[in-house]
């Protein structure tokens, strides 16, 4: 069997299951899981589609699990710590595991911008957001906890025509 | 200090390490590192450049190591056991680690094609190249030995213009 993969074959995963009210710019984006598509479990490869206006997701950093992006297409805001900076079309920055310098991606344009993100996989992280009251702890029971390690217990995929 | 990296400011490594004959198709590659211009080590994320005529390496495949490819522009030729396919700019495919299918990138068209390479980084890793008499052990001291263990002792970087 061949190995192509298109992407405009594969499902787009849209929306977000950040609790409210974080989920709001996150809520257009849309994923393809190109590596799961290929049977990788070393490192995921997304398509992420950031339409006009919509986040990567929120500021975060982790611990265990480097992280990378490539700007396909269009030009996207990075924000660090550093402040914001401009990605365009085949640039790309990349973030070590453990470097407390959360980073997000924000589509200020009009047009969708296409990025590659790739992250290790692992079986324990632990992921900090620290723009928010947000953290994930891959040991603890729930996917996504306050700061004092509450968990948030509403997780449902939100999308843009969620209420 | 800000995260953003053009790779257009980053060198490029031509050429290859491959003994010969086995460097020939490869002498005028070129690769960029992305990954390690940003500082990681999980993974490796190369901008591969392909000049007319040249493959990304000889057909091999990993025991330890998952690989992913993604055109960024033009299209190449993907042989592995299954034959050959055509990859098109934002086709992509992977190569789960241990998966004895060698496979390797051609670019048979007249215009440079750009690939994004991205692999794990493992301590011990053994790849084989099923089509020649060659295998690649990190546990050995050499880098390159024949199928029989023997080192490779003649290793040097031959580009497009070495004899």
């Amino acid at each position: 069997m061949g190995k192509r993969i298109d992407p405009a074959n594969l499902p787009e995963i849209i929306g977000t299951l950040y609790p409210p009210p974080f989920d709001k710019p996150c809520r257009a984006r849309g994923r393809k899981k190109l590596g799961d598509a290929a049977g990788l479990t070393q490192f995921g490869v997304n398509l992420l589609r950031l339409p006009s206006g919509a986040w990567s997701g929120q500021r975060h950093w982790h611990q265990e699990q480097d992280e990378f992006v490539y700007v396909v297409s269009g030009e996207v805001v990075l924000v660090t710590d550093a402040g914001e900076e401009v990605l365009k079309e085949g640039e790309c920055a990349g973030f070590k595991a453990g470097d407390r310098n959360g980073h997000h991606l924000q589509n200020r344009g009009q047009q969708n911008v296409l990025v590659l993100e790739i992250g290790t996989r692992t079986k324990t992280d632990y992921c900090e957001y620290p723009d928010i009251d947000l953290a994930s702890d891959k040991c603890s029971g729930a996917m996504y906890q306050h700061k004092d390690g509450t968990p948030y217990p509403d997780l449902k995929r939100r999308g843009p025509d969620d209420p």
